[in-house]
């Protein structure tokens, strides 16, 4: 079995906060590191590093967030592990955390790090549709931050996997109490699917011992949410 | 900065199936694969292996997964990352992959890795609330697989981060809409949040330029569905 000790792991953050901007309406804006050193050197980068052999990734996401950018968020999700073959020059899997930040706590934590004097000064905050050149694949990971992002809203197809291409409102509801451990109000459950707006109607029932009963398919207008943006390079071809 | 070739990346994979059970209803099950090796010889484990230098982690899940149980979902989704420093007697972090499985693709699938010769005699499929005693992390990783699972269903609160204690539905329709990038019309926006339950209106108003605005707050009740039942060891103490 191939050893991977010439495959390195590193650990980086995206920081999301809404700001006011000249227009009244807010906006989504993220903090940035300019490298200096190579490869990328003088690229904005997102904040990070090594992970070191006595830490956590979450531990050491933390860490270089905390050191560049004076943030500390209460609580860092993982986003995505980042390993194409290609993604740097060396081999380098990056795990990527991320925070959400309420305006006022950036502020805050932001000030308390420059009067610190440890600021560093190359950290600088972008709007989010003005960034700059990024380094490694950066752009990609922040894209896949913004998609995850707009993917919470909204209702879920999870039981998708599990079902033919068309099902009775019973064979859903089941799928969904399985995976609950717990029963469903059908009539409740219905109307929940139905306004979603995921689910249409076929012209066709099933028949047996009860009475026939509709069946129906998922709107495949809707993009499945799991799937995204990342591409065939993070998708398996077999 | 500390180089880490010193911890060395796997991948594994959770692959979820309903099986109808004697009574009838389905039951999630998954694969598992005994292992033949140090450490942990004879226990169950996920379908996986290492990393190579010249695949991608998902190319390498799919190949591993194939290897051992001949299973070839269409798509395979990046679960997590588990990295914690205590997961193995050596570091490594564990790239881990899922995916859901119609029944009838299960049982497909592994016919034709049966008749191929090639089938190793070590995969067996258990169901969730029957699982046996599992190599490493393993059981965590399946505890957090059917979290993730259970909560794809539901209303996220993903704008709750943005916001502060108490807000007004305007203040909660702007973060939707700049998260998402487009405008949502009001009333439909506040039918919809409103039917969630996640949303509890205070009896306070915010009063200005406009006539006086209900304030909501998040129903505490409803677990937030990011933070997951990982524990401290994957939070962030900062």
């Amino acid at each position: 079995m191939t050893q991977t000790s010439d495959i390195r792991v590193a650990v980086s953050t995206v920081i999301l906060t809404l700001r006011a901007s000249a227009e009244e309406e807010p906006v989504l804006a993220l903090p940035l590191v300019r490298r200096t050193r190579e490869p990328f050197a003088d690229r904005w980068a997102l904040p990070g590093g090594w992970l070191t052999h006595t830490e956590s990734p979450v531990d050491a996401a933390a860490r270089t967030l905390g050191e560049t950018t004076g943030l500390a968020p209460s609580y860092l999700e993982q986003l995505y592990a980042f390993g194409a073959v290609d993604r740097s020059p060396t081999r380098v899997v990056s795990l990527v955390y991320w925070a959400l930040l309420r305006q006022d706590d950036v502020v805050a934590q932001s000030a308390a790090h420059l009067a610190s004097g440890r600021a560093p000064e190359n950290v600088q905050w972008f709007d989010i549709d003005a960034l700059p050149p990024l380094a490694f694949d950066h752009a990609k990971i922040i894209e896949y931050a913004l998609w995850r992002l707009r993917n919470k809203v909204g209702y879920s197809r999870v039981a998708h996997g599990f079902l033919p291409a068309e099902f009775t409102l019973a064979d859903l509801r089941e799928a969904y109490e399985a995976i609950l451990g717990k029963h469903l109000d059908p009539a409740n459950f219905r109307r929940q699917v139905e306004s979603t707006g995921n689910l249409l109607p076929t012209d066709r029932f099933r028949t047996g011992s009860h009475r026939p009963a509709r069946l129906y398919r998922y709107n495949t207008d809707v993009e499945l949410a799991d799937r995204g943006p990342l591409g065939s390079e993070e998708t398996s071809t077999r």
